[in-house]
């Protein structure tokens, strides 16, 4: 038998105590995000009442390079945390490449996920100004259940909108949640205005993460002592997840080596900018010379195909605009079993670096991305989810161009989370039964035709 | 926030080099497997038919306290292991208890939970002698899949016969199954003698694992090449398993606290065996005084209400005489979701060392199982399996003992196992649908009442 995995751990003090604010040393700093009415650039103020003080504060924090992590945050990332680095020498074989292949193993949280990087964060600020309630959307779950646990742990409620199509794809994930306490609602639904407002219109709508979170907000706005929570998109999100790359900057040295491809599966932005910003550190600061590569769904294709234009979070135009790549706030994404990986937009940091230059993306179609995990899983022993099965893919296409040209890259992607609720995918997959969704160029310009132009 | 667990890790240099065979130790050894024609004891030999010779070896081993684990082995266990030592002061707040509780959490290991300890030893000793193919049963799957992915390590190819209800119940489990590359039937199935014997007397046969047991291992003796091996119940399993408790133990060092009280879930007696053993070394060889309990579904309770005696280990009687604590091999235990703990009898050791007061039995109710989990998750972030809901369920009845008491008694107990493919299960806790099953003495006596009396 030959090697499989080498497993690279931190010692608990070598636990990051610190999370990376890319945006202090961007060159272009992000636009402002706009209040949608007066179109005047937000202050954190003007957040308050929609998200805790806390985290208003990092979103629009472009100076600090380096944000504190809590102390009973960095206690709780203790007991999961540091996550291994893994030289995956199992798929390296498999493929045939003399590419070395690490992977950042997210999916040992207790909730299965990187998610729980933000979730502890927020609910923590949250608990900490007073708050009694948090609201969230979901998509896969992979948020919600991390959100649902975190409130538990620092002793919240918690209201959790899933996206319709997930939560009746993916009842175990309603459990998951529900076992740790949370209320779950399937998005659109009739609690709130939003969702009455989407349901009157279509009532077979399947809900996407654009309208769960119209629905949570809503019911944040409207609850005393109750905040919103995101599990992406947002900048003070993708703070959080620093935490991710900034492990891996230290377990690369361990392993000796350096990575010259970083690659994360795209959805808000929160798992890619997690591993990738702490490592574009070094390309901004000292020009070091490392490819950062997104993956997003061939059916959700904001990056590759969208605009970077101001647009709405949701579907219903209750955030801020925000200045990203969209493929238009009413874009609705085909059903499929990557549900962190539907929306519509992308966060405004990463927007902003996809533009400069400093990233690219590939959008990568279903059936490879199943192909891609099932094939990481008889090798690593790992299932992984199928939104990590777009890394994966992303990193198996830059594997195999190594064995052509018979390049030695180290390449590093994130697995976010692993697919042990997402079976019923594996199953339709295994059976030949799953199948790949085109977006049309039409579908496309359509949507971005209603969005109102600023930049 | 107060302090919700404390996590103890080994390096890799301290991951145990071999496994403890507790038979050595043994005052009264276990009485010897006999050959079911000639009532004569059982040789090494006798086994090879079915079992890889190393196994067979190890199973019938009564002299070497020591066996050296593989280095391709310990290799594979360096993935994974060592799992963590989890002081669980969420749980102990949660129930106001002045006991310390431990947790050796095994649900980490990638297939998630213990049992690929034992499937790496015995896929590994199978590729050694040349064998190409491996059968086996599984209930809750959790076996079958440690043995897919094992098989998938070292190169062989698996069928796994499945309980026909935990099938139908948890399809993703044979989904996972399936994407390691297992090939997966249905027990009792039309493939084998064994099973169409069983459809024929009973059409709605829901199998159990002593049907599944005899159509493994009919496959297994009647296809060139072809070993079978078991998760549970045999000396060799258990052997492989005694790295939890080894673990274990350097850990609790490191802890500062030595366990008054060991509980696993039982089934066959691999979970419980693997992380009572090392420590029961002490008592056997010094006198330590720690008590040892086994949790076993009050629905199938053999420990507590089966009698010790020479039994088969499968329902077409193709396994050797073993003698044990048993229900008799013809026991249909209820549909209860612990799929794994549903076998009719103990392994030879553990029955040895119950008949001879070394440790005890509790069985506890469905109902009572989910509770435990439910508040365990709630308090300590991890779904636990329903098998190791017994376990969590007999360490909370010690804990609020201790409450009562005011003891600081030290509780150490196995979670073997996540419930992420098990939320079916919760689901139907949650919604109030779930329900207790009874054995009554008359179900008892009328099962016993089949077997031939030898000792």
């Amino acid at each position: 038998m030959s090697k499989r995995q080498k497993r690279f751990i931190l010692s608990e003090s070598d636990i990051p105590r610190q999370w990376y604010n890319i945006q202090a040393d961007m060159v272009n700093k992000p636009l402002p995000p706009l209040n949608p009415a007066t179109k005047e650039p937000l202050k954190p103020e003007d957040l308050y009442p929609i998200f805790a003080q806390a985290l208003s504060q990092q979103e629009l924090n472009q100076t600090d390079a380096w944000i504190d992590i809590p102390e009973p945050v960095r206690e709780m990332y203790k007991y999961y945390r540091s996550t291994p680095l893994v030289r995956a020498y199992g798929l390296e074989k498999a493929l045939g490449t003399p590419a070395h292949i690490y992977f950042k193993n997210e999916s040992v949280s207790p909730v299965g996920s990187h998610k729980l990087n933000s979730a502890l964060a927020q609910a923590y600020y949250c608990k900490q100004e007073g708050v009694t309630n948090v609201t969230t959307e979901t998509g896969a779950g992979q948020w919600g259940t991390a959100l649902s646990y975190a409130a538990k742990v620092f002793g919240l409620e918690a209201a959790v909108y899933q996206v319709k199509i997930s939560y009746d794809q993916k009842p175990y994930r309603r459990s998951i949640m529900q076992t740790f306490g949370a209320q779950v609602t399937a998005s659109p639904s009739m609690s709130t205005r939003a969702g009455k407002d989407i349901l009157t219109r279509d009532p077979n709508n399947q809900g996407s993460l654009g309208t769960a979170i119209s629905e949570a907000v809503e019911l944040a706005v409207s609850t005393p002592n109750c905040k919103y929570t995101l599990g992406s998109v947002l900048s003070h999100v993708t703070l959080h997840q620093t935490i991710i790359g900034l492990e891996a900057e230290k377990q690369m040295e361990m392993a000796g080596e350096y990575p010259d491809i970083i690659i994360g599966c795209f959805g808000g932005g929160s798992n890619f900018g997690g591993i990738a910003f702490p490592f574009m550190r070094h390309t901004i600061r000292d020009g070091k010379q490392t490819q950062y590569i997104a993956a997003e769904p061939a059916s959700c294709p904001k990056l590759t195909r969208g605009i970077f234009q101001y647009d709405f979070g949701d579907v219903a135009g209750y955030t801020p605009l925000l200045p990203m790549y969209t493929l238009g706030h009413n874009f609705m994404p085909a059903n499929i079993h990557a549900g962190g990986l539907r929306y519509h937009g992308a966060g405004v940091i990463v927007s902003q670096l996809l533009k400069d230059g400093y990233m690219s993306a590939v959008d990568i179609p279903q059936l490879e991305t199943f192909d891609a995990g099932t094939l990481f899983a008889r090798a690593e022993g790992i299932i992984p989810a199928p939104e990590s099965c777009h890394a994966i893919a992303a990193t198996i296409r830059e594997a195999l161009r190594c064995k052509e040209t018979g390049e030695e890259k180290v390449i590093l992607f994130n697995l976010s989370g692993h697919g042990l609720i997402d079976m019923a995918a594996y199953d339709q997959y295994l059976s030949g039964s799953l199948h790949n969704y085109e977006v049309t160029e039409a579908d496309v310009q359509a949507n971005l035709s209603g969005i109102e132009k600023i930049i």
